[in-house]
């Protein structure tokens, strides 16, 4: 018998079934104002993990947690002139605080980078006090015109981080260095999708940064997302906030600087590479809950779903105990296939007899029995196969749905049709790219021929990756 | 030598002393917009151990993280009449979004209660759904009149816990278990502050609660600061939001609530219950660091310190390398002092040829050689040792500096000249406390005989713990 559909199925309304996915398996709901969020617990534990691994690799490069104000003077931004065009629009401006009309304006920071400039410019004085590597943990709010849960909301959750160089080779230096071992290293390993990395065009560049290198991943129906970010400023913000340093030659000079961020939009990437029909897949690097051992019905079941899970526990195992017997169960399997737990042990009053369990493996699918003392043993290894096979998936589906082209009308068409097109950088151009852009196709990265990352725009061999993107 | 005081002399003026230390150990700064601040790596890095420490408890108890909105639409606020009363006055609105005039201000959350609850009440329909327990890790703002850096600023970092239950005495139980297992339990046991527990009077209360129980310690001057409040809400917001349950027997009823919250308020307690002249004194089972390997000078001294904090980390402890041999030893001394890390192994070329390293510790003070190869079984006593006397010299300072008064008067007495005051509830009442007020003395808190949390405001008995505060 097949199943009747819990979510609107992905070949008949992709965004459709982005959104049925969120709600059914409680992830998150719109906030009250227009374009905020609401994380609920599910979800919010993902992001925690994501936290915690990508916290790990930022200090592991030297950088250090800090905190800047949330909000920031409205002049401030107004000092560096592409950065305030390209933020300006999106504001959220704080007129009145305690009572009073405020006498200047203060806008809700939407990036760091003016107020840290102010910091950064008292802090460094000699080129001792460099490099200055600093990341927060924030909110930030951009005002969204057409909000999408997690991919595009006013108020977000990231991390960003802000370095100063003595040097540009330094700066460029890091800001690849976080590109490579932070952020794609995470997005690989942890998360499971085959990110592209690439260096964005002067169109698509950051407002304020002379380079900007993307990380961008292939959702489910073909388009692209861009995963994160990390960008040279060059000097524009040194210059602009007087961030200056004595050198060892002894002269005053400006510093080199980077910002990067990743945000909570990791989490609708996540949904939308690794989701099926039934819901959610985790990988299980990721998993804040890799395995839910289930009481299928009565007391003896649900003593032995705690003792399971004591001794999962302790082989290193992150498992939830779902003893909730009293509701049913086909309910409670769909709940936890709508989760995308990676694996669901249940036990029953029969397999108790028999010392088995059914394990229900929702990555690669299908159940079988195991014994019950052989679990501990067994878990480990496929969870690590599961976290394979999602890579795997991601590369085949990304690989499958790139075509070569050599014209902008058949990129075109390559991108109209849910996939992603490659050509050459010296085909397309600047040109090509406002031709695109009439079709809401755009660049989503130039990659070297041989799949480095360029380091200038027209270098020869240079391919672009085209397609529709979130 | 008598060493030339960095500081300003706590006994001089202890406000100064504190801005002093601030400043000095380079923990935070102010931000451009009045009351709100910058919070340096060190300061943050102790944010963060104390996330971790309270996170592990406060998950102990069964609440799951979760993530509501920064933005409030200004309706919210108005629903519970008490509620807004309180934070009317201390609210940031945003009148403007995208370049455009909102059509209803948003505010800038001060605390979620309004919020949660609107969400609570989509996700309560039945007695299965409770207890809801949900925290979250956030900033919010309060416009301040008269900032003080971590002590009263515009914007703060905090968890805020919100919970629904079926029954009021399962929302008491449930406050007073936050009260007590989670907040006494770290203040005490990880920040080594000997707080009082305790009732807030009436006057004292949260805006809409029924009732707030408190932790207040006395810090370096006598004076008192509340370091966390858990409230129980009693059906208030559960009343204006529609927050109802289908009970068991089939009714539709309220919930009854609980919320509760410490913020960045605490390392400003750490600093005022710990620091000395020389800086902060930070306790062990709290440091990010809890030792520094120092370098005197000499390539082999700097090999040496990075090989000791090897070996130190794999006996557990959380050790940073100095190794900056051309920055001047006594410099980087006094910064580590002022810092307050609890010990400080200095090894140069004499110690090297010795096998012996210099251990300054800066809880008790004192320098003693010790063997480098015996650091590894030494130090982890030696900090446990350190825990437990700055948690001793807490308690002493307030026993010595607490008075027991059987009139409102003496009570002005003991507060005004920088200590506590004892009186009994049933002598002091709501018109003394009021007469206190006049002298900007405050009711901290109510406590029974036995010392223990009083069930009631006039509970026979009960000790009105009486003082100036922060």
């Amino acid at each position: 018998m097949p199943k009747s559909p819990v979510l609107t199925p992905r070949a008949q309304d992709f965004p459709r079934w982005y959104q049925d996915l969120i709600n059914k398996a409680e992830l998150a709901e719109n906030g009250p104002v227009r374009g905020t969020m609401v994380i609920r617990p599910y979800a919010y534990a993902l992001w925690e993990r994501m936290q915690s691994e990508m916290d790990a690799r930022i200090k592991a490069t030297g950088a250090q947690n800090a905190y800047f104000p949330l909000f920031i003077p409205q002049s401030y931004l107004t000092r560096e002139a592409e950065h305030v065009e390209g933020f300006a629009p999106e504001l959220a401006v704080v007129t009145h605080g305690g009572g009073k009309e405020l006498d200047e304006p203060v806008v809700v920071r939407p990036t760091s980078e003016t107020i840290i400039n102010e910091y950064f410019s008292k802090w460094v004085q000699s080129h001792r006090d460099l490099p200055l590597l600093i990341n927060q943990w924030a909110n930030v709010v951009r005002w969204e015109l057409r909000p999408r849960i997690f991919l595009r909301t006013t108020e977000f959750l990231w991390q960003e981080g802000h370095t100063a160089h003595a040097t540009q080779e330094d700066a460029r230096a890091f800001a690849a260095r976080i590109h490579r071992e932070v952020y794609a290293d995470f997005m690989v390993n942890v998360l499971g999708i085959d990110v592209v990395l690439g260096r964005k065009t002067a169109r698509e560049r950051f407002a304020g940064a002379i380079n900007t290198l993307t990380l961008e991943g292939m959702m489910g129906d073909g388009k692209a997302l861009q995963l994160g970010t990390s960008h040279e400023l060059g000097t524009n913000f040194a210059t602009a906030f007087g961030t200056r340093f004595l050198s060892r030659e002894g002269r005053q000079e400006p510093v080199w600087q980077t910002s990067w961020g990743t945000t909570t939009r990791m989490i609708g990437a996540l949904i939308m590479t690794h989701g099926d029909d039934d819901g959610l897949r985790v990988p299980p690097r990721l998993a804040a809950v890799q395995a839910v051992v289930m009481a299928i019905k009565g007391e003896e079941a649900v003593a032995e779903v705690h003792r399971v899970a004591e001794v999962l526990r302790a082989a290193g195992v992150r498992v939830q105990v779902d003893d909730r017997v009293d509701t049913p169960f086909g309910r409670r399997a769909v709940d936890w296939e709508l989760r995308g737990v990676p694996a669901r042990i249940e036990i029953g009053p029969r397999d108790l007899a028999e010392g088995t369990a059914m394990l229900a493996r929702r990555i690669p699918g299908g159940k079988t029995p195991v014994r019950i003392d052989a679990l501990a043993e067994l878990l480990p290894g496929i969870l690590e196969e599961d976290q394979a096979t999602l890579l795997r998936q991601s590369r085949e589906h990304r690989i499958a749905r790139t075509t070569d082209v050599t014209t902008v009308e058949e990129a075109i068409e390559a991108a109209t049709a849910g996939g992603w097109a490659r050509i050459p950088w010296s085909v397309l151009g600047q040109e090509g790219e406002a031709t695109l852009a009439e079709q809401a196709v755009s660049v989503r990265c130039l990659v070297a021929e041989d799949g480095s990352v360029p380091v200038a725009d027209d270098a020869p061999g240079n391919v672009a990756v085209v397609a529709r993107a979130y």
